[in-house]
């Protein structure tokens, strides 16, 4: 049984020796970057403890967690270009440090690169081929429903849910689906893996939502109300134009979509009228839900229970993370 | 055994019975546009050719040759991109009629779905997948060994070779291969006829470099000297910066990087020097020594004449076509 942080070290370690010895440098190193600029490598992590769960040889199977996580940073690369974002982990975002096509070429091998980690799997190739196809076209889909939903103001909280689920659940989900056929889980178990993730995942996304607002800057390592400033149609947006009176609506309708001189009056005022609506115990209400959810499943899965402790662990600290 | 058009129809008919049925429609809309702007389809039909040689039941692999069609689609849309092309197929590109996230976004898609398609291969996925994952990334690393060239006027010409090996030959060799492995082919025979799809791939893309400035507009369907406008290194450029005198590289340096303000007299200009340096002859026999290469290839594969006649004349057609 292994810790989550030795699985962080192991994942960190096998990464670092990948440096692709191909040609031409100039489209392997924006990988390299994007790769060394670290994260928390949750999914691989979750992809290794649920093996874990069955299995302790774990390094059998660090070529698939790898690419997970290769695949995870490369829908940041294309993200970060689609999104304009200078930023990315504290350190300038690769089209911004290179260029546009290099964004997108380096992203693109990345993607391969990814698929030919996973096709490194010992064994159960169609199985995991298969998840790994339908996640990825899954988080295509939630991407262009987040950037059809900038230009909306009537996104509903279902709506919402579904674009989460699609654009940040599915992978969590996949990455302990993955662990745990590779670690011999039954059908059944395989599949409460993946709806356990799908609830974690969730929550997870309500959580970042949460912290823009409501995180301390200083743990979190970025200024409250970035979201609001990008007009990102969040969960504590999208339930505040849900619950606003007609005064409150006039609130948000004058800021959201309308860039402000003064970006902290815009902030001011939006998180005034979540104040107003307690939008906070709403999100903190609606983690908890996923969270207990999730927690539910897990319970449900035929493994000793000392066994799940880590998985459990893991979930606790994402859930009451501060950053 | 099948004529060449008649898989042609084949694959046309599969993909057009492709048409995906997801949301949202932004995503998939422009997949659609793309695959129905049709094209020579020559990766798939080499693909059943491949196969047809050692089986007859080419529906079985409609998917992985619709697999590897959508997949060099998404090449050209993440191409034009990058190169800002205006047109394909004498139709608007997708970053054109869209946006240039859509032609990410939907690209990206696009890269899953052909993965999907391989994925649903009758058999030897493990073999397919890796083939297909080398090859896609060769692709990637010919597309920026192309973009670095765009800068520089000293490149030789096995870098030249080098880079359409991987950025076009790699394609048409791994459609070969996998369309035999599928048929049964044994492991030598699968592998001789990617060392043919490789001289086939070379002899076509100096073949395109060559209908350029050499093909009859009214046949071709584009204007001479479209690549001298746009600076490509093409074979005939390449050659000419070699065996250029004093005044032909005079010539060559005056206009090479350089805008014209009439592009008639830049044009003219360029294939004046190759002219006078026989370019075209030089170019025509270095096709006709890839050609015969890949027919000596041919020759050893362990399967009766007559099957190999379909694939003959397919190539010979693809050597001698006008556009």
């Amino acid at each position: 049984m292994y810790t989550s942080s030795q699985l962080q070290e192991e994942i960190n370690q096998y990464i670092a020796g990948l440096k692709v010895d191909r040609q031409p440098e100039n489209l392997y190193h924006p990988i390299d970057y994007i790769l060394s600029l670290g994260g928390k490598r949750i999914r691989p992590v979750l992809m290794l403890l649920a093996y874990n769960l069955y299995k302790d040889t774990v390094a059998e199977i660090l070529p698939p967690a790898a690419g997970i996580e290769i695949f995870h940073n490369y829908t940041l690369l294309h993200d970060d270009l689609m999104d304009n974002a200078d930023m990315r982990r504290g350190n300038k975002t690769v089209h911004k440090l290179w260029d546009e096509n290099t964004a997108i070429l380096s992203g693109d091998a990345m993607f391969v690169l990814a698929y030919k980690c996973m096709a490194d799997s010992p064994g159960y190739l169609k199985e995991i081929w298969n998840i790994f196809n339908e996640t990825a076209l899954e988080i295509c889909e939630g991407q262009q429903f987040d950037i059809n939903f900038e230009k909306r103001e009537d996104v509903t909280e279902a709506e919402y849910v579904e674009m989460i689920r699609l654009k940040t659940a599915v992978l969590l989900a996949a990455s302990l689906k993955i662990g745990a056929i590779l670690g011999g889980a039954s059908e059944k178990d395989a599949n409460l893996l993946y709806d356990f993730g799908i609830n974690v995942g969730l929550a997870f996304q309500l959580k970042d939502d949460y912290l823009d607002i409501y995180g301390n800057p200083a743990i979190f390592g970025k200024k409250n109300g970035g979201d609001i400033l990008s007009d990102k149609k969040t969960y504590l947006l999208i339930k505040a134009f849900e619950l606003a009176g007609d005064t409150q609506k006039e609130v948000l309708d004058k800021w959201i979509n309308h860039a402000s001189i003064n970006p902290e009056v815009k902030i001011a005022a939006i998180t005034n009228v979540y104040n107003q609506l307690d939008i906070r115990t709403i999100c903190e209400n609606k983690i908890q839900e996923y969270y207990h959810t999730a927690m539910d499943i897990l319970e449900q899965i035929n493994v000793d229970t000392n066994r799940k402790d880590e998985l459990k662990n893991t979930i606790y600290n994402l859930m009451y993370r501060e950053k």
